[in-house]
């Protein structure tokens, strides 16, 4: 059992300032050691925070975060923030309900100032906060950390172009540079970066300059310069500036720092201190993601998140299997499986992802079709009109993004998509409640962003069989489509071989009832089922509907069983406000049927992180809470005998 | 009456090929004529197509674009695009129902290869195109043309990125650099450009050089470097490589070409046409807004889009004012002068715009406020962000942005904003139907696309009045909040001085009624009113109700009086899935009340151009309409006497 003195010691964050490097290295290990020792008991994001221990101390104990701002890009790898701004003893509750979030919070500390999740947002909070802070005629920094697979996202470009426009005084962007997001990283700056690490930015400029020379016509000037060349390497390693680019956006750039070397980095990190004060900084440190921990150093991929040894996983848990059966499929794995085996015989089919290759199960697809595969890295919008442009001329682009992670192509998909309904369909992995990640990464809001847009298909798979053809069905339908589907494993039904096309629209009876019908979509047709069996034991008989579609509807089947039973309910794993049952509802209105509906889903709050079991149990979706809010809704709509709900 | 000789002559775009340059330059001066002369009959965006002319018709000499795929960013450039590619003599029906698009569409010509209205997607699509073509072993060039505001935008970074990746030969950006979006560009970029075009990077990097050069100890060196420097900078202006930026994505850098030079242009893109089969080529190409037109010319934001001289125009007209009463304000202008009002008594209060400082009125604010006025140029979702970063600071930040591109900042509404429940006023110009500028410029799904966000408070005023005290309630309300408003001119209401803030989530009865309730929401809530007026002449009894919220709905009131009459209305401005007519069903159906709903708004397919009150007639939605429907709607409702929309 480790110890953590120096940890222990430390009653205010402000006390690291104080710190010898001696002091600051020996935190550093205590940190590392803590986390290691920490998040392989409860899981949660690793490699990350492995890599940022050092820079992490090096900030607190240069600045003071309770009046400097420092806002962490994603924030998953600020465990060594949450552990040096006193919150320590409480990492056994990490991303556990009621927990420490996996992410930086307000809430949770006055030392974290901004909330995140989703990537590359940093540079824009913390400009907005510098901005604030100067019309307020406030003193202190504002630093933004970010990754290099951050800052491959537009919007990083944005602010960053902001921030040197506005010349912003004591702002610093530290650019965390392990070239790697979750996925090693791809796109061109990318490969500016490492060329600047490896030097070979460097001898690209003495190519520059070697051409320019030989390009000179005189031929004394040419001697010169020869000498110049020889002897001149030192002048040509000044010229060479790493980082120009950043400097040609109005940065200050210092780097390439060793993230790992608390000296150097202390060195750094107080020279751009002095810089700060005449203008925008950005410090590139060099990380290394899961450093410290063989393991994780090997393979930062495999330990980029990792499952709790000791807390439950959030994963569903195929309790209904016998206990020798293998484990049904992800639908994650389904997906990778099924594309890959339709584009084994369609060169039309294509893959992008945009820095998920592997959390999308599109990795599959590229060990098969490497050259029709496309991480665009972190650029959501980009790597939907990217699709749009291999849709409009003849492919079948299918685009695998996380649910909540395509609301920043959300323009993109209705300008270059719906607008020009082009066959792209979207694969909207994690959709529904995701667990320990929170409400940044719940999936709850795809089918009512999508649903408005025109000519947009909607589909969510009742299992993982029917994602197989629902997979196929999108492809070939000439329509934008996206099938969302949830985190986690499948429900372990029989899997054919053959892929059949679905009608478009159509849903499908599952259970003949006569005193409600249940509709449900997607993961909440199983739920439906089994609270109908719950519910007939108490004679209660209800008819239970697979929509499949939540655009368009199966107005024929719904109005025929609403209109013959005279009650229904709704079930989703979604947002109530415009969702599923919300699509229901427009469908009996503007059909003109009145009979009473009850609506269950998300409800319209913000969901915190926990197990999604207990999430669904508290939005009342589990099975039981289901069936118990189906009798009090009968209770308070009786029917009359002989009268159906009709068409007037 | 000027003619046309040459255009008349052109039977196929194939021909420009083979012209001389002599017979280049006369086309381009005619296109150029019938530009002044047709825009100024129909109207249209007028300054950035003057700016084009010799560019498009250098690009149709050296490409053929039945053949070479390209995209025109935003599509609002292109009118000589048009003009080449066979529809000049179309274009006296530009923008006009049915007429020719403001912008390309793919079914208006095979020369069109991609739609667009919203900028900055060119790149990406382009991309797209070039990896399908080389998937499919197919040979044509791809061409992005984007303007130095649109590569502000984040998506363009993110498509660079993926371009100098991919190394994507035969593609080329053409950047079309005329320092001026909308608004003046803002933005490091366009300080980098500026830099390239005016020489001042060539200076900077003699200073870099020069100072590279002092920091050498050695004596013989730096004599012998001191000699290179006086003599040598033919060097300097080789190292000084322009365009460097573009270099480091991966890219190979042409220009600064004169834009406006047909034989620098065609030697220019020539040499590009070459280097394309190596890699991906930037040609940098520096063009005037409303060149060759001195009144654009000296005020290309004002000659920005112009008025057509005989055509109709799409703003409201004051029909209903006395002949010499001045016309009322435009939602825009009360906005701008609002907003300015509120903020010379608080200093927390900042705006926020997206390159639209005139078009949102918020240059009102900005001359009022220079400091507290942030431009962040095409970067919406930036813009987003970085008002939450103003917001956690204690600030008032009001984000002014156009129903339609606010789509791109959607993540950052959910992600920065809601989650954090930060005070940030969202201000959505534009909002419902735009008119000529078309399917891309409808404002139709703000309400569906935000009403499923958790914290957030949506309104819409009836009128200016109105809209004065919402803009009043949201900046001090304590919640993300939005209003939408209209194009155009208000309704001529007094306008009264004090500002009072409304209870959020509470709506108004404007009249009493027996036989159906109209719930109308902004815009349509005169038009309510209006039917209500004709129904009576035909004893049909109308409740009217102002919503004012599309969220939170005004329970209280709109359940009582539902339930009294039995029978209601929605009428919106917005797209009916998920709009504010479904928030009104899924009120109803969650209260248990069953009176019948007729839905009234925009329909679920794409909405062309042309003039908004000829949309709003083929939406069934003009005040006739309007009455006939709810007259069958009537008939098909019948209430039994002395029964009520009961809870049951």
């Amino acid at each position: 059992m480790n110890t953590y003195p120096l940890l222990e010691s430390i009653r205010t964050p402000q006390e690291i300032g104080q710190f010898s490097l001696h002091l600051l290295e020996e935190l550093a290990k205590e940190v590392r050691q803590f986390l290691i020792d920490s998040v392989n008991e409860t899981g949660g994001h690793f490699s990350s925070n492995m890599g940022t221990v050092e820079l992490t101390v090096a900030l607190f104990h240069t600045f003071d975060f309770l009046k400097d701002r420092i806002v962490w890009d994603v924030g998953h790898q600020a465990y060594s923030h949450k552990i040096l701004s006193g919150r320590w003893q409480k990492f056994s509750t990490l991303r556990q309900y009621n927990g420490l979030s996996g992410f930086l919070k307000r809430e949770e500390s006055p030392y974290d100032h901004f909330d995140a999740g989703h990537s590359s947002t940093s540079i824009s909070a913390a400009l907005g906060m510098a901005m604030a802070r100067d019309l307020q005629k406030q003193d202190f920094a504002c630093i933004a950390v970010i990754g290099d697979g951050g800052m491959t996202a537009g919007m990083a470009f944005e602010s960053l172009n902001q921030a040197g426009y506005l010349d912003a005084k004591q702002f610093m962007v530290v650019l965390n540079d392990n070239d790697m997001s979750i996925n090693p990283n791809v796109g061109s700056l990318q490969g500016y970066l490492n060329h600047i690490v490896s030097g070979q930015y460097y001898h690209k400029w003495q190519d520059r300059v070697e051409k320019a020379v030989q390009a000179i016509p005189l031929n004394t000037m040419k001697r010169l310069l020869g000498r110049f060349l020889k002897e001149g390497q030192a002048v040509v390693k000044r010229i060479a500036i790493p980082g120009l680019l950043f400097e040609d956006l109005g940065f200050r750039y210092i780097g390439p720092v060793n993230g790992h070397d608390m000296k150097s980095l202390i060195k750094n990190i107080e020279e751009a201190k002095k810089q700060m004060c005449e203008g925008p900084v950005l410090l590139h440190v060099q990380t290394k993601k899961g450093y410290g921990y063989s393991p994780s150093e090997q393979n930062p991929l495999k330990w980029h998140g990792i499952n709790p040894s000791k807390a439950s996983s959030d994963e569903p848990k195929p309790d209904s299997l016998e206990p020798n059966k293998p484990p049904p499929p992800s639908y994650t794995s389904v997906f990778g499986n099924t594309l890959t085996e339709l584009a084994n015989s369609d060169e039309k089919i294509v893959g992008i992802t945009a820095a998920m290759l592997d959390g999308t199960g599109l990795n599959i697809f590229q060990k098969a079709h490497p050259n029709r595969c496309f991480d665009v890295g972190i650029a959501e919008q980009h790597a939907v009109t990217f699709a749009a442009g291999l849709a409009v001329q003849g492919l079948r682009p299918v685009c695998a993004i996380y649910s909540t992670f395509l609301q920043r192509g959300f323009d993109q998909i209705f300008h270059d998509v719906c607008l020009q309904n082009l066959p792209v369909t979207f694969a909207l992995d994690r959709a529904g409640l995701v667990g320990a990640d929170g409400p940044t990464h719940h999936g709850l809001y795809d089918l009512a962003y999508l649903r408005c847009l025109p000519n947009i298909v909607l589909m969510a798979p009742k299992d993982e069989e029917e994602f197989r053809h629902m997979i196929y069905t999108a492809i070939y339908c000439d329509s934008p489509t996206a099938i969302r589907y949830p985190r986690g494993l499948g429900v372990g039904v029989p899997i054919s071989q053959e892929l059949i096309p679905m009608p478009i629209g159509k849903g499908e009876l599952l259970m003949e009832g006569s005193d409600i019908v249940i509709i449900a979509l997607g993961t909440m047709v199983q739920r439906a089922i089994d609270v109908a069996k719950n519910l007939s034991a108490e004679d209660i008989s209800c008819a239970v509907i697979n929509a499949r579609f939540a655009k368009p509807i199966d107005k024929e089947l719904i109005c025929k069983w609403v209109k013959n039973i005279g009650r229904v309910a709704t079930i989703e794993e979604g947002c109530l406000p415009g969702g599923f049952g919300s699509a229901i509802a427009e469908c009996l209105v503007d059909s003109n049927i009145k009979a009473p509906l009850l609506r269950c889903g998300i409800s319209d709050h913000i969901i915190q992180h926990g197990s999604t079991d207990l999430l669904l149990h508290n939005e009342g979706l589990s099975c039981e809470e289901i069936a118990n809010r189906i009798k009090v809704f009968m209770a308070n709509t009786p029917l009359k005998l002989g009268v159906t709900a009709t068409t007037v």
